[in-house]
C-alpha cells in the first residue's frame, strides 16, 4: 500500500487525540502508506490556553505539527478525524476547518476520500456515537466513502465495540481508561486498504 | 405528581429492558405518578423463541405484561421507552409498535406527550447512542416534548454519563455491567415531573 | 462491471419505492451488473391490506418480486436500499429483515457490502435526511462501506440534492413530484462502480 | 405568557437566518414573551467577508444586534436557534458559541431550558434536518427540553413539513423559495408556549 496517501487531521486539548492519531499513522505506515499527521487550527484566544495546564502544554507538544490546509485534503486518499466530543458533535475547531473547504468541495476535490473517525470523551457514554456519526454526516455531502471499523476485527471488543470508529474514556487525571492502541491500528489499516482498493479502482 | 400518567413501554429479549422498565415504573411511582409497563409485541416466530433459552424464559416473565395499545399511548402523559439496540436502531418491534400508530398520530393525540428512553448494548460503545437518538428522531414526529437526563443529577455519571438516557451494558453471562437502578430512578422522575409541568400547563 | 453482483432491497406500500428500486436496478444493469430486485417480508396483516386499495395494488404489483433473504446479502457485492420513511426512520418492515441478519453478521459475511439507500416520504422535509442516516447506522455496524451520492453529479441538483442518497416527494395522489429517474441511475452506477473497486481490490 | 423570556440566537452570512430570526421574535412577541435576538460571534477573518457582497451587507445590516453571551443563556426560560446547513451541521460559528458554554453548563445553568430550531440550504434536501438534529443532540447535553413544531399545526405543511423544525430552500438569488413566516411563528408561540409551562410547573 505504498502508494496511499494518510491524512490523519485531529484536534486536542489534553492530548489524547493527539495520541489517537500517532498511533493511527503508525498503524498506517506499517501498511506502507505515505502518512501526514496534522492538526486543525485553534479558535481559542492564547491567554485562555495560558490559563489551562494541560491545554497549554498540548499545544506546546503539537507546536511542530503542521497546521492541515486544503492542499492537504487534495492531497490525501484517505483521511482519519480524531476529536474530542464537545456535546455529542465535533468541536467547533474541526467544524471551522471542515466548513472553510468549500472551495474544495465546489471544484468536486472532496469526492472519494475513504474516511473514518475516531473520538475521545470524559464519559463511556458521553457522546462518542454521536460525535463520530456527526463527521460521518459531514462526509456524505463530501461525496467521500465511508469505512468505519464496524467489528471487522475482534481487538475491537475489547476497546469498547464502536462500530462507528475507535472511542475512548479518559478520566479525570487526563489519562485514557481503556487499551484502545490496537483498535486504533486495526482502523488505520482498515481505512488504508480500502482507500488502495478505491485509488486502484481509480485508475 | 398523583395525576401524572406514565406508561413504560418496552421490548426485552434477554430481561434486562424489562429490569430497567420496572426500575422507572418504581422510580415514578414514589413520586405519585400512575405507571403502566407495557410490552410491545413480539415479531419472532415462537419456534425461533422456543430455542433460545434466556429469550424463551423472558418471555415466560413477561407473559402477564399487557400489550401496549394505541388507547395505552392515548392516556399516558408520559412515556418511558426501553429497548435493547439492534445494529444502532430500536428493535423491529418497537418500530413495529411506532409504525402503526399512524391513525393516533394523525388525529393529533401524540401531540406533547413527554417522553425519555433507555437502552442497553453488549458492547459498552455498541449502538446505545445512536438506539437512544433514533427513538428521539421519531418522537420530533409525533410533536412529543422531549426531556433526557442530561447531566441533570450526579448519580448519572456512575452509570456512564449517557445524557441521552439511560444506557447499560450487557455481559456474556446476561447480566448488566453496571449499576444503573439510580440513575433509571432519577431518569424516571425527571420524565414524570416534566409531563407535571406540561399537564398543569395545558389545564 | 459485469461482475459486480447488486441487490436492491425495498419496501413499498404505495408503489413508490417499488419504481425507485426499479430505476436503480435498470441504472446498474446499464453498467453491465447482475441485479436483483427483492422486497422485505411484509408485517401487516393481510386484512388491513385488503382494506386500502394503494396498498393492495403495490402488494400484486409486486406479488412475484422475491423475498430477500440472508442468502441474497451474502450474494451482493453492492447493496442498495429503497424504503418509504416512517416517523424519520426506516419501516419495521425494513429493520425487521436487517435485525434478523444476526447470523450472517456474527459471520463476517456482512463486512465490505458497498451500500447506498433512497427513500421518498409525503413531505418535502418529512424525515428523507433522517431515514437514510438510519439506514447507514446501522450499515456501520455491518462494516458494510457506505459510497452515498454527495453531490457528484449536476443531475442530483434537480433531484433535490440530497447527499445522502436519492429522495422524492410523494403527492396526495400517490405521484412522484420531483423527477428523480436521472438521480436513482446515477446513484446506482456509483454504487456498482465503488463495489466494482472493493471487490477487484478484496481479489 | 408576558413573563416567559425567550433568546433566539442566530448565524447568517447571507440574511435568511437573520429574517428567520426577526419572525420568531414577532411570532413570540405577540404571545406576550420577552425576546432578545441575538448573533453568535463571526469567524471568517474580515477580509474574507469584504470580498463577498452579500455576506457584508448581512455584516452591515446585522451590526447592532448584539453577540450572545452566557448570560443571555442563563437569562432565557426558551432559545431559539437559527443557522444554515454546513455540510450536514450547523456551522462552526454556532458550535463555537456552544462549546465556549462549558462554564455554564458545568454549573448547571442550562437545564430544563426550552428549545426548538430553524434552518436553511440552498437544496431541498441539503442538510436541513441533520443539521437540525445536530442543534438538538447538543441540547441533550445540556439537560434543555426540546419542543420541535412535529405536526402541531397545518401551516407546518405549506412550508415542507419538517418536523425537526422550520426549515427554508434558498435560491441561487439568495431569496427564500417556500413561504414559511407563518411556520416560524407557530414556531416561536410553541417554543413559548411550552416554555411558559415548564417555567410555571418549577415556581
Amino acid at each position: 500500500m505504498a502508494n496511499v496517501k494518510l491524512a490523519v487531521i485531529f484536534y486536542s486539548m489534553g492530548g489524547t487525540n493527539y495520541q489517537l492519531a500517532q498511533w493511527a499513522a503508525e498503524g498506517a505506515r506499517e501498511t506502507g502508506a505515505e502518512v501526514k499527521v496534522l492538526k486543525v487550527e485553534e479558535l481559542a484566544p492564547q491567554s485562555v490556553i495560558e490559563g489551562n495546564e494541560v491545554w497549554k502544554n498540548t499545544v506546546e507538544a503539537t507546536k511542530d505539527v503542521p497546521v492541515v490546509t486544503s492542499a492537504d485534503v487534495e492531497w490525501a486518499d484517505a483521511i482519519i478525524f480524531s476529536v474530542p466530543t464537545r456535546f455529542g458533535n465535533m468541536p467547533s475547531q474541526m467544524k471551522q476547518f471542515l466548513d472553510t473547504q468549500g472551495g474544495l468541495w465546489a471544484t468536486g476535490k472532496t469526492v472519494n476520500k475513504v474516511v473514518s473517525a475516531m473520538t475521545s470523551a470524559q464519559n463511556p457514554h458521553g457522546g462518542q456515537e454521536a460525535t463520530l456519526l456527526s463527521l460521518y454526516t459531514s462526509m456524505m455531502h463530501w461525496g467521500a466513502i465511508i469505512a468505519t471499523p464496524g467489528y471487522t476485527d475482534p481487538v475491537l471488543f475489547g476497546a469498547g465495540g464502536n462500530p462507528y470508529g475507535t472511542s475512548v474514556t479518559v478520566g479525570q487525571d487526563g489519562k485514557m481508561i481503556e487499551d484502545v492502541q490496537a483498535a486504533v491500528k486495526h482502523q488505520a489499516k482498515r481505512t488504508v486498504t480500502v482507500a488502495e482498493w478505491v485509488k486502484k479502482g481509480q485508475q
